[in-house]
C-alpha cells in the first residue's frame, strides 16, 4: 500500500492566524467560542491556559481573542465591555463583511449560501441587520420566492463551489438580474480541488478533521463522490479501518485540523503500509 | 404630452470625478484619451484648455489626466516618463484591477464579459499580462471551451446585468466550477434599472449620450425592449422626432452625458409638450 498525501490539505491562513495569536498572546486567554472544529487542537489550546466561552458573562479573563469566523458588531461591542478584545477574525471574512454591508446599503436583498447556525454566517448576518435569507441546498433555492428589484447572491466561505453554482442556476431562472458574488475563499477552494484530485487516484482517501468541522464534512462529501473515503478524528482510528484492495492510500485534512495531529496519522498510516 | 425625467440619469460618480479633477486642474492639461465619450462635453474642456490625445509622443503638457476608464501599468509608465500624471481611473475600476489581479495570482483562467477594444477592459488585461479572454455575447460563451481546472468571470463594469447573466448560465454548464464575480457598477445598473422603469411608463424614451458611448447604447437597447426609443446626442435633434402618439415622453441620459447637456434638452422638450 502507498501513502499519499494531499498536495494541499489542513489550516487555512485565517485559522493558522487566530491560533497563532492565541499561542503568542500570554494566558489567561478566553476565546469567544472554540477557536477550531478541532477538540485535538481545542484541548492543546486548554492545556496552555487558552479557554473558550461563548456565554460572555461568562468571561473572566483579561484578554478575549475573536476567532477566524468573526462575530457580529453588537457581540463586538459586549465583549469590549468585558476586555481586551483582540479580532482574530480572517481577513477573508471581513472582506465578506463588507461585501454585504455594500450591497445592504445599496438596497440589494441579499441570500447568503451556507447555514444559518454557522458562526460566520451569524456573524455576516450582523453586518446587515439579519436581512438576508441564508440558502442551504438546492431545494431552499427552488423554493425561495419574491419579487425583488435588486437581490444578490454571496457565499459563507468555506461553502463548495459547484454546490454554489447549482444554485446560482436555479436562481438565475427567477432572477435574471441576480448578483452573484462568489466569496468561497480560495484556500478552501484549493482544499477542495487537491481533494478532489487526491481521490481520483486512491482507492481510499481518508479526511482527518473534527467531526463537528463543517469544512471537513464537505471534503469528505467531496471525496466521496470519486472513490471510498472515511472520515477520522485521531490517528487509532486508523486502526479500524479496512485497507483489503487498498493500493494507494490518499490522506488530507480539513481547514480547522492542526498539522500536528495530521502528521501523527501521516506517520502511522505510512507505518501500516509498510 | 407629459415630459418625465428618469430617477437617476447622467455622470457616474466615477466620470463626474475625472472631469471634476480635469475642471479644477490648471490648463494646459492632456487626458489620455477623451475624458468622457461625449462631443460636446469633450468639446467644453477644449475651451478650457484641455487637450486629448491617445498618442503618448504628442503629449506636450506638464499634466497629464488618467480617465475613469484606467490603463495599463506599462501606458501608466511611459506616461510618467512625459509628465506629472493625475490619476482619474474611477475606484470601482480600480477594484476591478484587484480582482483580476487577485484571481490571476491565484491560477484561474480569467473571462472578462465586455469589448475586446474599450478602454477599460484593455487597462485591466494590463495587469494580468493580457492572458484573460473577453467574451462579448452568448454566442461567443457558446463557442468558448478549454479545459480549466480555475476559471472565473468577471465584467467590464459597464455592462447589461441580464446579459451578464445569459453568459453565466451557459458558461456554468461547461464548468459546473466556475467562480463569478459580478463586477457591473452600481451606477451602471442604477442608471439601467431607473430607464427600464421610465420604459414601462413610457411612449417614447428619448436617452441622450454620445453616438460613441457604449453605456448609452446600452441604455437605449433596455429601453427598446419596453417600448420606442431614440438616441440623440444633441437638443437640436428632438426637432426631427415623431411625437404623433406620444402622451408620455421619458428622458434618460448616459453615464458620459454632462447634465448641463440632458438640461438643455429637458427644457427643449418640455417646451415642445406645451
Amino acid at each position: 500500500m502507498e501513502v499519499k498525501v494531499a498536495r494541499q490539505y489542513g489550516f487555512c491562513f485565517g485559522v493558522r492566524r487566530a491560533i497563532q495569536i492565541a499561542d503568542e498572546l500570554s494566558a489567561p486567554l478566553t476565546t469567544y467560542g472554540p477557536l477550531v472544529h478541532n477538540p485535538y487542537e481545542v484541548s492543546r489550546l486548554e492545556g496552555k491556559g487558552v479557554k473558550s466561552s461563548l456565554d460572555i458573562q461568562e468571561i473572566k479573563t483579561p484578554n478575549i481573542l475573536v476567532r477566524a469566523h468573526g462575530i457580529t458588531p453588537s457581540v463586538m461591542e459586549e465583549l469590549k465591555l468585558k476586555g481586551k478584545v483582540i479580532d482574530g477574525t480572517c481577513p477573508l471574512v471581513k472582506k465578506v463583511h463588507g461585501i454585504a454591508q455594500m450591497l445592504d446599503k445599496n438596497g440589494y436583498k441579499i441570500l447568503i449560501f451556507g447555514q444559518k447556525s454557522h458562526p460566520e454566517t451569524i456573524g455576516t448576518q450582523g453586518y446587515i441587520g439579519n436581512r438576508a435569507d441564508v440558502i442551504h441546498n438546492t431545494q431552499e433555492a427552488e423554493n425561495f420566492s419574491g419579487d425583488y428589484d435588486k437581490i444578490a447572491l454571496i457565499s459563507q466561505t468555506t461553502e463548495i463551489i459547484g454546490e454554489f453554482n447549482e444554485v446560482v442556476a436555479i436562481l438565475l431562472k427567477k432572477y435574471p438580474h441576480l448578483r452573484v458574488i462568489d466569496t468561497i475563499c480560495e484556500p478552501t477552494k484549493e482544499n477542495q480541488n487537491a481533494a478532489v484530485e487526491l481521490a481520483k487516484e486512491s482507492d481510499l482517501v481518508v479526511v482527518v478533521g473534527g467531526k463537528n468541522s463543517s469544512n471537513t464534512r464537505k471534503l469528505m462529501l467531496n471525496c466521496e463522490k470519486i472513490t471510498r473515503a472515511v472520515h477520522i478524528e485521531s490517528p487509532e482510528e486508523l486502526d479500524k479501518l479496512d485497507f483489503s484492495g487498498v493500493k494507494i492510500l490518499g490522506l488530507t485534512s480539513g481547514a480547522s485540523t492542526p498539522d500536528w495531529l495530521f502528521d501523527k496519522v501521516v506517520i502511522k498510516a505510512k507505518e501500516l503500509a509498510k
